[in-house]
This record gives structure tokens, sequence and C-alpha cells, in this order.
């Protein structure tokens, strides 16, 4: 049989360290639901304007819910993480928060923004003869729901305190990667010490690569995950001392899927960065994309700019012609719904 | 009426300069033909063993075919490059060369190596209803065939010589960005000079993000393109002072393409790298891929790296939540055709 567990939205930490006390003990194999608080910790409402922003408290970011016992786990074994399902709450919100971002400096006069998405089945289209739901953020744009999370960690790997902001290759956390933990995809993390001590949060109703304004569609979330613990003799990656970094495995996509997922079908507009640091190549690239949306598509930097956040691809493009990178911000042109 | 050109194998160049000679003048809106040598300049034949690497000459590598004078072309318009056909060779190769790839110190003791492809009717296989061409790796693993340019480019912005190995943000060139030159692509790029010289060459059979082993399938192409100049008061980024750095538009796919390019069906595998410097989180996750495909699908380091090369998707996965950069690179598990 499965046992199955549950959660609560009070069960949070803040930190990630092997000292927290697990909320739950159980076996390998459960199936663990989860009631969380979005990236911001909730602290913005759905009737919230983006003056509510200045009061943001920082320190309350990325709570992770848990963490999580799992029985016979030990140093050395892998935690799968299977993605059985995800509800994105009712609304969603967008944020240029002060100093974050991959082009704060940039966009600092026009800090704090908010946008707020109604992600209710009336507040959202969908496509003729597809059922996935589109978030609207204007008129004519309007961006496919594809729920993951954020954040999904174990114990670190070092004892002490660390913060939940930023992802650690040796225990996961928040990872922000779009394609990492939708319904139906693995994850493999790295057991640091006994139990695991998984935890997750940071619900987003969708995101392109790399989080680029900073913010993707937070949205409070109900996930149900199943925990399972290849112990270290099983694990196929055996003789390489564990896992170095976390990895994942996507869903299967049949032609179903397929038909659903038309995000390909009118093409992508991308514009290159290139330079000998990768982060000065990638801001090229996003500043690049912005640029055209508010040339060829009327739109503002804001808009412009949470838009390549929560739909555009940045993808290293080439990392071998010294002394240059390449990196491409492209957007699935499906985005312009009515064109 | 459309005029017509051609260019052969014979004109080449080893340098970007805005003061070579122009091997053609033509008005803007012409197609022109190219008659491309690879990459490594036709050095490497399809009868070759491993060996003949010890003799590689990288001074003759990516040579670029033109320079062609577009008329009307004047500093601060911008070139639009459309792809109009690739014709890759009957074969082509992927190599370890010495002191070139992501992951060349970790492959100092294998290299040189060299794989020879069979890209002909016969040498190549199709998926049951799809009639795109597979390159085969080896008996069960194989990679969809997907032409584009590694080298479209302009003189630059400085006087001088520059390389053609590395590209440059203000006039492109080798950006080896598989997405970029697919047939149906339009490539925009700056135009620095009058009449823009534009070259191109470096022709890929397929390549995935990155070249992460340094090559792709390198092969002899046919292409035939169509070049016209925007002025730039037309340009829609006007106000802009010119293109910044080159931007492309990928050609939009019917459900018809979608039916054949069947490469989501069965999910990707990926492996994370998350470092404080985003090389170091490439060449982890790159890592990671290997190790992966050597232990779970019992390929050697070799096959594995170039498949990685060849196939694999390294986007940069979240670059705002610092210290950290996460990177994946993930492979679709459709080029294993017998699971």
């Amino acid at each position: 049989m499965t046992h199955s567990f549950h959660v609560s939205s009070q069960e949070r930490h803040l930190k990630w360290s092997q000292a927290l006390t697990p909320t739950l003990t159980v076996p390998s194999g459960s199936e663990v639901s989860f009631d969380l608080l979005d990236g911001g910790h909730n602290q913005i409402r759905p009737d919230n304007e983006a003056t509510a922003l200045r009061d943001f408290n920082f320190e309350m970011t990325d709570p992770a819910f848990g963490p999580i016992y799992i029985e016979g786990a030990e140093p050395g074994d892998v935690l799968v993480v299977e993605i059985l399902d995800l509800k994105p709450g009712d609304y969603g919100w967008t944020a240029l928060l002060p100093g974050f971002g991959l082009l704060a400096d940039e966009f600092e006069a026009e800090t704090p923004q908010l946008k707020m998405w109604n992600l209710t089945d009336e507040g959202t289209v969908t496509r003729q003869g597809s059922k996935r739901k589109l978030a609207v953020l204007k008129p004519g744009v309007a961006v496919p729901v594809r729920p993951f999370l954020g954040v999904l960690g174990v114990a670190p790997a070092v004892p002490g305190e660390l913060s939940t902001i930023p992802p650690y290759a040796s225990s996961g956390g928040n990872m922000d990667c779009r394609d990492l933990s939708t319904v139906g995809a693995k994850v493999y993390l790295p057991v640091n010490v006994p139990g695991a001590l998984f935890s997750c949060g940071d619900g987003h109703a969708a995101q392109g690569d790399g989080e680029v304004c900073g913010t993707a569609i937070e949205t409070p979330m109900k996930a149900r995950l199943r925990l399972t613990i290849e112990k270290a003799a099983d694990w196929t990656l055996k003789g390489k001392k564990g896992l170095e970094c976390p990895h994942y495995i996507t869903p299967k996509k049949g032609r179903e899927d397929i038909e659903e997922e038309v995000l390909a079908d009118k093409g992508e507009y991308a514009a290159l960065g290139i330079h000998e640091d990768i982060r000065e190549a990638s801001r090229m690239a996003v500043r690049g994309l912005v640029d055209w949306l508010q040339a060829e598509k009327g739109m503002t930097r804001v808009e412009a700019y949470m838009l390549c956040s929560v739909a555009s691809k940045l993808r290293m493009s080439e990392v071998v012609d010294m002394p240059n990178y390449a990196v491409s911000c492209a957007l699935p042109l499906d985005v312009f719904i009515d064109e």
C-alpha cells in the first residue's frame, strides 16, 4: 500500500540546515501532498497594487515546506521526487523588485512593478482545439500555464544555515528550472544526511528559462509528490561518489500532448548576446528581445521584460569558440494569440 | 526580377576585415548560392582515420565564403539573410581536437577522435511516419539531420584582421547557433561598412546548443540565401543606433512539421550544473549527462560527449538567484530509436 501524508502551509522554513527538526517521517515510496505559500510567502495578495512591494520583506522569500525525513535514506543515496500533481492558485503575480533581476540596474527607475494574473477558468483563455489554459498578460498576449515548483531540495552537505534563495549543487533548492518539475517529471536529488530532509516550495504557474526579471508567475500551489529512496548501491551512477548535482527527466509527450502544446507553431523570435562574460551575453540577449518587443509589438519595456521572464528561452548557444560566448533569448511567437 | 549569383568553394577568406576585396557585387534582394567547404576546410575526408587529425591545421578552420558587396548597404543598416535552402554533403564528421571543446582538459588522453557520419539516403534512417533523415551515431542511436550554417557574418566594426573562429556582437560570424540559420529562418546582421561584405560557411548537418565537444556534424554544404538590405530608417529598432547584436527569427512550423519533428515525444534527460561561474556550471551539466549516458546507456565517454555535442540542449536555466547559476544539459530521448 501507498502511505499518504500532508504538509500544511505552516510547516515552513527559511533556511536550509542539517539541524532542522522534521515535520514528518515517512517510508520510502510515500505520497505527500503540500499546501504551499508562494515564493514571496504570500506577502503579495490579489488586491495589491505595486506600492505594496515597498513593504516586501526579502527575508521571507522562498520558504521551503517540510522538511520530511524519509526512512532509510543515507548519505550517498538518491532521493527520487515524482511530480504527481500541481494545482496553481486562482491568481499569480510577477514583480520587479528593487535590486533583483538580470537587468535590475536598467529598470531601477521603473521598480517596483506588479502584474497580477487571473488564473481562474474565467480569467484565462484557451486556443481552439486545445485544453491548455493561457494566462493573459494583456489583450492579445497570453502565456501557457505550465506549472512547476521552483524549490525542491534536501538538507545541505555542510553544517550551518544556508539561504533558501540560491540553489546548491549538492542539495538543490531554488533551481527555478522550468522543465525540471512539471507534472510527470522525476527529479533526482543527492542525499547528504540520514532521512534526506526534503522540502519544496515556490510554485510557478509559468516561467521562461532564466526567470530573467527575478520572478515568474508566482502562485500558491497545491502539490502532490512521491518520495522514493534509491540506495547508493542501486543507483545507476554508482562509483561516482553519489550525485554531483540534481538530475531530472521530463515526461513522455504523446501525440495528444503535442496537439495541446502548440507553442512552436509560429516559430520563435530571438536576440543573440555575444560577449566574453556569459552573464553580459545573456543581458545583451534579453535587452535585444525587450528592444524588439517595444519596437515591433508596441509593448512597454516593463511588459516586454516580464514577458521575457515568463515565456522566453535563454539558451547557451555557444560555449567553445573563445573568447566569446553566444547566448540567445528566444520567444515563442504563439504568445501573440491574435496573429 | 530576382538576380541570382554564385559563390564557389574557392572564394574564401580566413580572416574578417573591412579591407577585403568583394568577390561579388549584388543588388539588394538577390539570391546567392554557395558551394561551401566544411568548417575544417575539407581537411578531413570521408576515408580518414582519427590519426589524420594530428596533421589538422587550425589556421585553416572556419573559412568564410565571400565577401559579397550588397549595393546600397550603409553603416547602420541591417542585412537580412533568408535561408532558402541547405543541402549537406554525403558525409559529415565530428572530432575531438587537441585543446578544443568544453571539456578538452578532461578528454586530453582520448584526443584526437574522429566520427565519420554517412549522410546518404542509404546511410541514414527515418522514423515511421516521418520524412526527416536521422544520422546514425551507432546502432540504436541516431540524430535528426537539421542543417544550418555556423558562420554568417559581415565585415567587422573595427579596422584590422579578426579571426574567423570566435563570433562578434557587432558583425556575427561563427555564432554556431543551431536555431539561427535552419531553412526558413531569417537572420538580421548589423552593417558596419558600405556594402556590408557578407560571407558564410561552416555547414552543420546537426548540432546541439553549445557545440560542447568543439565540433558539430561538420559537412560541406550547398546553400541558397537571399540577401536584402533594410535601411536604417526602415528598421524597426530605429533610434537604437543600429543593431547591437545579430537577431533571428525561426520559421513557422505547421502541424505536418510537428509530426516530423518527433524529438519531444519521449521527453528529455537532463543534468543540471550549478555554480557561481556559468562556464563551470555548463561543464558540470555536460559532465553529468556524459556520466549518465555511460552508466545508463552503456556508451563510451567519447560517444557520450559527441552525442551531447550534436543533440543536447544547453540552456541557462537560472541567472538571477545569486551567487549561483543553474545550467541544464538536456538530451531528447528520441535519440534512442529502438526503445
